[in-house]
């Protein structure tokens, strides 16, 4: 790609101060309270789509957060690459765990980005690895050299599970037709280790509530004698996993597809150190399903995990109190051909059954999605590694990973057409937890990589 | 006693709105947010003291909260009444579940206070059965019918386990010396049916927190593969009873003193209706441990609750986290012989026993108490049970209830004198939980009783 590295050398300061501007705002769409922040930054997508080069942008409204568009249409003739992205993030909390506020982002160095990493809520996920590929189309545009047509697709519900982009993709089916669509999202294995994701987990996510008494209780007077729905939902919890760590719900693996051992070796050669992994998490042990490695327990395995839980007195110093009510927020990470519905449903069944005719139990789905398994062979995969190739000088690892992208499979069923994940954050980037950040090194990578795939692609579609 | 009722009847509104003015002013001991309002609560009940003629009052500092002093020394030959208190409260939270603001008194009549029931923190637990004391001194100075001496202790750190009391007993045993303890800190089982509690259970209380990762990581990449804290959390906590509700820390029952089967069958005399039990708080079933009756898991066996618990992402939506942290506070009701010191180390060693070798996990103590068993053939109890039988109309039933006033062992132990607790307030009157409250008939009735205390306790010593 002609002068795509003068390229970057010469703008990078803007596309770091570009990026920092976009990460100022809390676009976090879990929180109704920070609305107005969402919105703002579907303006702001909208204009740095502009400014790289769409001929055409628009926000379109959904049921919840807009979708923003861009496209650049050069030649009907020409294979299209849908570019998806999103412009929500994650709520920040714990905030007193952050070193630096999540929304007043900064640069600095980390043993593994020796370079600089910019700190901030949605660095990585998804506001900056979103951000390449507006600035790849800025340099294909500028110098000439955009080989096929593309449009975006930045949404704004990607962190509360995309539950409006269904019904919305159903009804603007032409206007996001494509050929492939490119996605990052995800992430490589180290800086010197390139990987492209092949599988993404599906998620079945509930939220339960247990009732006991019909108001506090001095647990003087009543302890011993009343159910007490913190210790029930603890029970109920501890049941949900066998000694094995085999979730216990009826049916929940009858649709699990079995991997096979040939398979399993395969995935076994990618590169991963247990020591290094319980070192870099601080743990004396990893826990999982019986039968299987750690890589296997957060890939191609489901799970239950509970993602928060509260009730009672949580406040400073001591309360002898039983609560009335107790609640938790769980997450099950679902594998081919497992489905995110009939998964919540069972769960459902199941906790309501489990549950002591002492209290009772409301379970509240909140949103799901289906898991999705790349094909290798195909001319989208192949480009993209062909890119990584050039770029990274290495050939990349195909992995299977645990974090789910549900709109990868409703694209695959609504537009009929295969996704591409590449990502360019590393796992230690902490999306999801405080102190989330990206290397400025991976950013700029990403910008150098991406313009490389639409090249490869259109030549291959040729 | 002369004159008593027509005291009452010409007062009874004054008494009320004294009341009311002392529960204005959230005394919160356990949470230091709220320290000066514990502090000015400590001056206004002075104040009450000397109002109500106390020669002398003071306020004597400790390692916390101050304790209000208040004396009546009419001949140092009679005997001397030592009257214990409490002037802090309890948390009000949840707040969104009270009816009136907590600290904003209103008195609305109900089914079982047809006379109407002052609602507000404190109303019941021990505001206004302290301050029905204060009002029976009162009549008996003014009405020159103070058979005895007296002496006030108001402590102001009962609901955080009276942690300086100890310290501060040990270096005030002359002024505080005494022939008997009254305590109205307990309830009656209804307005028709009188009873003094002759057994209060023991309490050890402490928090737990579990660590996994070192950080909040994404459940969909580490999920499954690392230990999820909360669910580790309530494995444990979940062993901590067995299928029968009996707990399973080793050591735990060893000094539990057996109930002979006539005592049991003396206490299953006392009235109590499963159904209605059932009915006031809406649950389906009762919950307790297997071989005791409802009423002996609450008073005469010992029980474990969680009384709070907290972790991971616990605010709006779906947050896919899997916690570095999982936090719980738990207490245990203990009986006679156990020693809440040997309890809370029994629970400790077993808590990090059963904690997964992927967990480090922490339990630090918050305050414990004895349990208490008073004698039916004391002076004191004789003199408590005729004060009811004259007011009442009724002699009041003997229970061993669940509560714990840890103070009740420490004056055994550091004064070398009983305690007769003298309860009012009933069961529903919600102390510890949102809308407290106490019945106005209730209020008069504790004053109406009081002085004949005093009387018969004051004849059967000479």
């Amino acid at each position: 790609m002609q002068k795509i590295n003068n390229y970057i050398a010469t703008h990078k300061t803007r596309f770091i101060n570009e990026l920092i501007q976009l990460l100022k705002i809390p676009s976090i769409s879990a929180d109704t309270a920070f609305s107005k922040d969402v919105i703002e930054t579907a303006k702001i997508v909208q204009e740095s789509l502009k400014d790289a080069g769409c001929d055409n942008t628009e926000i379109c409204e959904t049921k919840g957060y807009p979708v923003v568009y861009g496209e650049k249409i050069i030649d009907p003739k020409l294979p299209t690459v849908l570019v998806y992205g999103h412009y929500d993030v994650q709520p920040p909390d714990p905030m007193e765990l952050w070193t630096s506020p999540p929304f007043e982002p900064v640069i600095k160095k980390t043993d593994l980005h020796p370079e600089g990493a910019i700190f901030a809520r949605g660095a990585c996920d998804d506001k900056g690895q979103m951000y390449m590929h507006v600035k790849a189309l800025e340099f294909m545009v500028k110098t000439d050299q955009l080989p096929c047509n593309v449009k975006f697709m930045i949404e704004g519900e990607e962190e509360v599970g995309s539950d409006s982009l269904g019904e919305f993709l159903e009804a603007n089916k032409e206007k996001f037709s494509n050929d492939i669509i490119l996605i990052s999202d995800t992430g490589i294995m180290a800086n010197d280790v390139p990987s492209i994701t092949t599988g993404l987990r599906g998620l079945s996510y509930v939220e339960v509530e247990v009732t006991g008494p019909n108001r506090d209780l001095h647990s003087g007077i009543y302890g011993g004698a009343v159910p007490n729905p913190i210790n029930v939902l603890n029970k109920m919890i501890a049941s949900l996993h066998d000694d094995n760590n085999h979730i216990t719900i009826p049916g929940f693996y009858d649709k699990v597809e079995e991997v096979s051992d040939e398979e399993r070796a395969e995935m076994a050669k990618a590169p991963f150190h247990l020591e290094e992994y319980k070192k870099a998490l601080d743990i004396n042990d990893v826990q999982g399903e019986k039968g299987y490695s750690t890589s296997e327990r957060y890939s191609i395995r489901p799970t239950l995990d509970v993602n928060g839980i509260w009730g009672g007195y949580t406040g400073e110093g001591a309360k002898t109190v039983i609560a009335s009510k107790a609640y938790a927020k769980i997450s099950m990470r679902l594998v081919p051909d497992q489905d995110p519905d009939e998964i919540t449903e069972l769960f459902t069944k199941h906790f309501e059954a489990i549950a002591p005719k002492s209290v009772k139990v409301k379970v509240t789905p909140h949103h799901g999605g289906l898991p999705y398994v790349t094909n290798m062979d195909s001319i989208g995969y192949k480009a993209a590694a062909k890119a990584y190739e050039i770029t990274f000088g290495k050939t990349p690892v195909p992995e299977r990973t645990g974090g789910s992208i549900p709109i990868v499979a409703l694209f695959e069923q609504v537009l009929k057409s295969k996704t591409i994940l590449m990502g360019f954050g590393l796992d230690s980037d902490a999306i999801h937890s405080p102190n989330e950040h990206f290397g400025v090194w991976n950013y700029l990578k990403g910008i150098e990589t991406i313009p490389y795939f639409y090249k490869y692609f259109t030549e291959m579609n040729s």
